[in-house]
């Protein structure tokens, strides 16, 4: 149960096919929980609280805290977070599965509210507000000032890309994908899980960690659908061109619209579609 | 915004294909966010709490709050819910997607520790303990008597019934599907949703509401891959043969064997793979 960054685990299986049955050692895609404790510092004091706990593929994880984190907006930038690392005073089931994050001295943070306000901004309507008003409230409009554009071409080379890279899902056909690619179609970062929110937490969190800003003439692409909270954690982050190789749901595209980010889905080597922001794609 | 029942919504793409774009109108998969508000007596009281609100495709929302309310161990059966109705004080925008529920009168409820419980629960690990031992506390073994017995055959024919009814999908490509079938194959609810763990809701709050006991002697074909959380539900609801088209990660094959599920995935029309509780196939 330990977090040994193990993206697969063999598990025996019994194969079907017509009228044949064979067992034999199959792998599949690891799934733990990670669960998030926050220290702060409130009236002089260090303070801790257990924030949430996801379901994801160990691995990355102070990349997937960092992210989080950031799309969450309990912090604003990397060095709003000063330090991040395992509990050690857990259960042995639980090693690797818990990781401290110490927030920066000075940010405000309301403890009695945090839970609360988790839940408001990742699933929205608890106070009272429709989901897209309430990401109205945080995150601004992209930027659309023609500065860049990307060719076609450029986006229907992206999947061969993901396809070489992306090596557990290869094996298990159980993990999500997300990368970062700069303007002519490099990729910079990849990273997996068994949850699409968390493959893309990991990037987002991964870029930050590593100084590379998503909103600078940058692509990300990830290997399904896509929904409402995907495109809001995106938005949040700054990514201005989101491409998927899945479909995108409805509040999905009205709020790529809204925040003009260009949202792409269905991707094949041959063709997409554009769902809002087709400026950028020359 | 409101729930119309509508699964789908047209939207106006530009398609590439090649060096050709063109402007259509496609449809992409509804999705919005319901609020489930409970109300429950204490001390000679009626109360009322929000519990969680969840991204769902309208339609069917009695049926996904029912289910949900009954995943979660919040109601242990059918008559625990006097009954469900859309809240009428609200924002237009926010018109059929707040649920009300109304608990039996003498329901255990603290309303202090809901929110902490839903989130424990749904996710694991907060209370110290390990999602596996987590569910290990609430649901039982299921029954592996020798009772009954699946022919391969008729799991392999499953996914020729999933096609020709799952209308939403083949619209949109984003939809998950949830179906139950009786042990000769024989379809007997079907429901849709972009969130895969609300078709699991929608369909056992369906079986609930229809008086259609999962636990005896049926099947459930899931559209997409499996996730721990996916096999809790199912095994909260007494189901014995999970199948899913998708993959199932670490944690569900792990927790389909401990409960004696049979758990399938990567059905295709002429193969498929058992991960647990072989026994159950012919």
């Amino acid at each position: 149960m330990s977090g040994q960054n193990a993206l697969v685990m063999p598990w025996e299986i019994r194969k079907q096919r017509g009228s044949c049955t064979e067992t034999l050692s199959d792998l599949v895609a690891v799934e733990e929980p990670l669960q998030i404790r926050l220290e702060f510092e409130k009236w002089g004091e260090w303070q801790e609280k257990d924030l949430v706990v996801t379901m994801r593929t160990p691995g990355h994880d102070f990349d997937l805290v960092m992210g989080f984190l950031y799309a969450e907006g309990i912090i604003q930038a990397e060095k709003d977070l000063l330090g991040m690392r395992y509990c050690q005073r857990v259960k042995p089931e639980e090693e690797g599965n818990v990781v401290r994050a110490r927030l920066r001295g000075n940010l405000a943070i309301d403890p009695e509210n945090l839970e609360r306000n988790f839940f408001t901004h990742a699933s929205c309507g608890v106070c009272g507000k429709t989901a897209i008003e309430a990401v109205s409230c945080k995150a601004a409009e992209l930027p659309m000032d023609g500065r860049w554009t990307i060719p076609a071409e450029t986006i229907r080379s992206l999947p061969l890309a993901l396809n070489a890279e992306q090596t557990g899902f290869n094996y298990t056909g159980g993990l999500h994908a997300a990368v970062l690619y700069d303007a002519s179609g490099k990729m910079l970062l990849l990273r997996e899980d068994v949850g699409r929110h968390n493959a893309l937490d990991k990037l987002i969190g991964a870029a930050l960690r590593q100084g590379i800003a998503p909103r600078e003439n940058k692509i990300v692409l990830l290997s399904g659908r896509v929904s409402f909270e995907m495109v809001q954690k995106a938005v949040n982050a700054g990514i201005q061109v989101l491409v998927a190789l899945g479909a995108p749901s409805s509040l999905a595209v009205r709020l790529a619209q809204e925040k003009n980010q260009t949202l792409i889905g269905f991707l094949k080597h041959d063709r997409f579609n554009s769902y809002s922001g087709w400026e950028r794609i020359s």
